[in-house]
């Protein structure tokens, strides 16, 4: 049997690895146009940030170690050109000799990856403007930074890489501008999350810039860069790297005549197929079914890849036996002190997607706040009304972050409910976590809502309501006078019981305490004592100031 | 509705605050015999080790604060002394006045905990013996260490609060021995978990006696205390910690004819009531079914009690709705830079119960080793042969063990199997772990195990087959030179294929690596080259060699 697969990292290096010691006996080819395979292409930005000091590290495999360890035939720099699906051959290229060459195959691996937006912007072309995938990419931003004393950096699009690359810039004392076109940072997570890690972001003194199209770009007669806005500010640095997304590589699989999906990726069936039946693909490349949704989707992210590649070569060599279950986008990114992730699928899309849902934010400590060193986590979780099934979840913290995400990744999978939450049972000591889990608390208070215990608000909504409502700040006296929000009056929770005749019984009463707990005791009191309309804000004052702030952000320039 | 809850603190307090947000009217009382409700007895240790300086941190409620917010009648310092069943009454005695009283109720918890287990060893009552329970027991201890200024401490028993009493007391200054009845710490670990964290301890200066039984105590001349060993030998000391374990408090239960378990817990249905449908139990006290072994069972944690405070109250005020679950002894603990826990059942207790398992060891990063500061973290999970059903995990390591013991406790909770592992879908980025997840690493071996891909033979019994098979030690020359398994010969897995001649194919064939992924790859080569007995050492030279070392310690008295 003769496999040949097109792409010698994340998902083609799995795919090779796993088909060896499934067949000993089969021929495996690895064709790879860049210099390099098996890099760890998620390690790229720290390497430039000098937090990785040893390139070398960035290799987990060398084209030489690892067809000494796999009698693997790998031929780098060697790019394919074309898929020649009657014959079953590939044509491939040497690009240092530039001979051409045809390879035939019996199963055939696309592991093409994505390749990055560059979109024909006036300027574009100018030095000192970089996209940023590979190991080459990479040697030639760190050569730029180190040979222009790189001081001012423009980072244009806020996704994951967009962030990591301002970060490690700024590690190394870079001054950082972050240009995101949408109104927020990190599209996959809903808002309020987002606006959690911008603040945080605009503590470390770079500046970001939201709802920021870029037109263009110019050079200064100094020789600066200039990056054009399109509200006609423009921003002078002297390195840009431009980070606005990926699209599937499918510029062999779309002339070879293979289905692409709606999304734009290489459409595969369940086991990975691709529209021919000997040629399978995997990673960045692919459109599968959202597990989740059951809509169209692709996935960037690496753990996919690797995991595809070990589905396929199981498939290829014992024939269809193995479902690739779809990914449900699990991703997770250090921003400065913070991290923040998510899985699942966000509110926002399950909006669009007219999938219903219900929202809550919680905020607990990363561990037990006795012990020294806990920080708060916020929690938002998206849950089915009707099931209770869990839908997504976001996290962003310090601390434990990674932790919380994890578990509610595995309980989205597995199409668990907020229930499984609530009995999650977590290892519990104080230096990990409270006697109750931020995961358990985010699931009890679903479950209030899923029961009718608890009514909530969401913040956003909260100014379309506030004419007509009674708003109740139940924090202390202190709290309150340290800020508010507007109209709000204050009723500690200790005291309510004695003053409820403060409260107008015929008027909705909107309650709210700094971050959910006491203004769901206050709830709990009000609704057994005949008040009929009552809400409590989700995610507290907290989050509502945070969101509030980053509202007053949008509306000057820079913040 | 009149409720009356024994007990003020984990389980008490939890049911108590959840019934008064069910039901606003109720009446409730709590009676605790010691001073304070609602403390953190899992922060006791680290208060005593001044790594908590603020003592009023301990306390989450106090009795006063408690009754503010929640309407609650708190009765401090009153012990129950008798339950009157048929009367539906308890009797109580308020220890500062000894006043006694009955009090009614319509529904009655016990929350009473455990009892520390105090052996009547001749010289037990000698001044500076402790045990650790409660605030008061605190108090004591911090006190004594304070004014006798305590240099040398024994701690008896090597349980979770036993390493935490030692790691606290080491932290300040004082010198440790740690005296352990069994064959290894923390009883429920198997024995080469245990063995990673005793090597550990051993480093810090920490003397670890194993397999040592003390017979009582005496006091020198000038007044320091000596504990007696079985063995001959005594250990001179100024404080002794006794943590041999505790035992469910049913000093009420047994006496009012409540059911009692075979464990010796209070008996509950899976609703948490007792024998008497009006008296239900929660925490360290009842006796519960393991949901995987079926046994009945018992956990001493503070989660499972605080939850079970939860369910308790939701079936009291509306009738039996909520089953409790049983607890999987999810459960963890700091000892001194290393972390180790467990979730699900032990081989050992598998083994006893007769539950078919097979074990497997695999060793992981914490994150991506390109990242700076990635540690070893070492993964032994059980699982069914039958089913795959994940029966166990227990990981020990430094960095991110919590983690991934709560992802699999998340999986041994819903009954999910060992493909669970390979599908777990993590959130990745380089600092936070791999593209494969030290968990999905743990899934794919035993995976490989299961489907016969993969045959392990575990270090134990290795010493009993060393004679007539081949030994054959696949790590480089380098790794092999400097230290192997006696009588092993070496060839490097990357040499394997060109030498496969050196190897007697008549034989069974034993390999191993430093972790198992190489002795795994050979292991591919090997059965596909028509040798048909080939066995990897779970876990490799790593964990043998840690065995093998604390075999050399247990030999010798102190290590
Ligand atoms: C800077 C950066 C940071 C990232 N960080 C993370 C992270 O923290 N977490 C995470 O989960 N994911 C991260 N990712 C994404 C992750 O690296 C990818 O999802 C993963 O590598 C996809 O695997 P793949 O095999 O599909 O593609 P790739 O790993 O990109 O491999 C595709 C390979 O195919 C080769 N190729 C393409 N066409 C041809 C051809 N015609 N002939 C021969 N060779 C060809 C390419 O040269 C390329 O080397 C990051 C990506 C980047 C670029
Ligand atoms: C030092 C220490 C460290 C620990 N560390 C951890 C850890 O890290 N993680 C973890 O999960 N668990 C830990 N635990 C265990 C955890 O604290 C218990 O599992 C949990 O508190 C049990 O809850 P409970 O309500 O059953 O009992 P408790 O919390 O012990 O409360 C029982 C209360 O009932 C009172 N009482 C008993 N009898 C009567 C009576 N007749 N009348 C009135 N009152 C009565 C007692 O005074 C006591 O205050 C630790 C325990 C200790 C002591
Ligand atoms: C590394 C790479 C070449 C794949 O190699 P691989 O051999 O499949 O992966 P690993 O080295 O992690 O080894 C995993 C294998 O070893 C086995 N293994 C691991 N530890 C083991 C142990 N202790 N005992 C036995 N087997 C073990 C696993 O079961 C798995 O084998 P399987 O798939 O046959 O079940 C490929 O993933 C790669 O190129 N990665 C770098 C690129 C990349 O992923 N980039 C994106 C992220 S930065
Ligand atoms: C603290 C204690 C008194 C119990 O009080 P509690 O009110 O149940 O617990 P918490 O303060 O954690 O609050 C949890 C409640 O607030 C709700 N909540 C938490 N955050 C919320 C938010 N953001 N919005 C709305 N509700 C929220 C939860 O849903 C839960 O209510 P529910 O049980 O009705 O669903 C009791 O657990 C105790 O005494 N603990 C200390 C003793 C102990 O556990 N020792 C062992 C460990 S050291």
């Amino acid at each position: 049997m003769k496999y040949v697969i097109i792409g010698g990292v994340a998902g083609g290096a799995s795919t090779a690895a796993r088909l060896r010691r499934m067949d000993e006996k089969a021929e495996i080819v690895i064709f790879e146009k860049g210099k390099y395979i098996s890099y760890a292409n998620c390690g790229l930005p720290y390497y430039i940030g000098d937090v990785i000091k040893d390139r070398n590290k960035l290799f987990v495999q060398t084209a030489s170690s690892f067809s000494k360890r796999f009698n693997i035939d790998v031929r780098v720099s060697t790019e394919v050109t074309r898929i020649n699906v009657p014959f079953k051959t590939v044509t491939a290229r040497n690009c240092q000799t530039g001979e051409v060459y045809e390879e035939d195959f019996d199963k055939l691996v696309l592991a093409p990856g994505a390749e990055p937006v560059r979109p024909p912007l006036p300027g574009i072309e100018l030095e000192g403007i970089f996209t940023l995938r590979n190991v080459t990419d990479t040697d030639y931003i760190k050569e730029y930074i180190t040979e222009h004393k790189t001081q001012r950096a423009v980072v244009i699009g806020a996704g994951f890489i967009g962030l990591e690359m301002a970060e490690n810039l700024h590690h190394l004392g870079v001054d950082i501008h972050i240009v995101e076109m949408g109104p927020q940072i990190l599209a996959p997570l809903d808002a309020p999350v987002a606006a959690l890690v911008q603040q945080h972001i605009r503590t470390k003194g770079v500046n970001l810039h939201l709802n920021s199209v870029v037109t263009g770009f110019g050079k200064s007669e100094a020789g600066a860069l200039n990056v054009l806005l399109k509200d006609g500010e423009s921003i002078g640095c002297d390195l840009v790297i431009l980070s606005i997304g990926v699209r599937p590589d499918t510029r062999l699989a779309a002339p070879a005549g293979l289905q692409l999906g709606i999304t734009g990726g290489i459409l595969v069936d369940e086991y990975l197929h691709t529209s021919e039946p000997d040629i399978y693909a995997v990673g960045d490349a692919i459109e599968f079914t959202n597990p989740i949704t059951g809509k169209p989707a692709i996935t960037y992210l690496a753990g996919p890849a690797n995991k595809q590649g070990r589905i396929c070569a199981n498939n290829m060599v014992l024939g269809d036996i193995q479902k690739y279950e779809g990914s449900i986008n699990t991703a997770i990114v250090k921003v400065f002190d913070m991290t923040v992730g998510a899985a699942g699928v966000p509110a926002k899309h399950l909006e669009k997607d007219g999938i219903k849902h219900i929202v809550s934010t919680t905020h607990s400590g990363s561990h037990a706040g006795y012990y020294p060193g806990a920080q708060q986590m916020s929690i938002q979780i998206t849950f089915s009304p009707d099931t209770g099934q869990l839908l997504g979840a976001q996290v962003a913290g310090y601390e434990g972050v990674d932790k919380r995400l994890d578990v509610m990744s595995s309980v989205i999978k597995n199409k668990g409910t907020l229930f499984d939450l609530c009995n999650f049972e977590h290892a519990y000591a104080p230096p990990f976590s409270s006697a109750k889990d931020p995961v358990n608390i985010a699931g009890f208070v679903a479950e209030n809502i899923l029961q009718g215990r608890l009514k909530v608000i969401q913040g956003k909504d909260l100014r379309n309501v506030e004419e007509e409502c009674f708003l109740l700040d139940v924090r202390t006296r202190a709290e309150y006078e340290s800020g508010c929000i507007p109209n709000a009056v204050n009723i500690p929770v200790d005291e309510l019981r004695d003053r409820l005749k403060e409260i107008p019984v015929e008027k909705k009463v909107i309650l709210y305490c700094q971050i959910g707990l006491r203004g769901y005791l206050a709830q709990r009191i009000l609704v057994q004592h005949d008040f009929t309309n009552v809400l409590n804000l989700s995610g507290g004052y907290y989050l509502w100031k945070i969101c509030d702030d980053e509202i007053h952000c949008e509306h000057t320039a820079v913040c």
